[in-house]
């Protein structure tokens, strides 16, 4: 089974949490032939952890997981610390493939989307 | 002559702010049909302000600019902090049409675009 693991920053405001968690969701309606599980996790402020997450997807039956970064820099949340989380439960779980894909802000498809996102204006 | 404004956070990192600035340049090189100009402004900890890039636009000709939030939730900064500095410029000039697009969280396209990411992986 193939899960995918949204990661974001997470916020104070709950809401914000709540969009990423309500995206997951829709991810995973439209995925549901490729990834058993499509969820969510925070690297601070919100719930679950990314080893958490991480975690439950495999308590789940994962045997791959694919980690998606929610984030539109590459900066050290990018980096450092999100490979760090998961590098944590990839010791715990050496039998598992966790995979980490490249941020969302380095999509090539972001600049055609943001054109439309301009033009619906 | 149109102008799209890019807004993003800004951030202490000069790479992340970097990475703003060519994604303006990258979509201006895809819209140069649409969009005389495309540039990006921050909203704190990079330059230039919104305001001020605003008034470039506008000194450079803009007569209609269109202000995208780069943000991927739907917070403080961009229910209330972006608007609050495009009226600061609305207000300066209101012989420019400046309107706000959707911020790139609401982008429906999103969901594809993540699946996409996460596929290359």
């Amino acid at each position: 089974m193939k899960t995918l693991l949204v990661v974001a920053h997470g916020s104070r405001r709950a809401e914000s949490n709540d969009e990423v968690r309500a995206l997951a969701q829709c991810i995973g309606a439209q995925a549901s032939a490729e990834y058993g599980t499509v969820a969510c996790a925070f690297l601070e402020l919100a719930e679950p952890s990314i080893p958490d997450g991480l975690r439950a997807a495999i308590a789940a039956g994962a045997k791959q997981v694919v980690v998606l970064p929610y984030f539109l820099s590459a900066g050290r949340h990018v980096v450092t610390d999100v490979p760090g989380e998961v590098n944590i439960v990839r010791a715990e779980h050496p039998e598992v493939e966790i995979t980490v894909a490249p941020y969302l802000g380095a999509a090539p498809e972001l600049v055609g989307l943001l054109l439309k996102q301009a033009a619906g204006n």
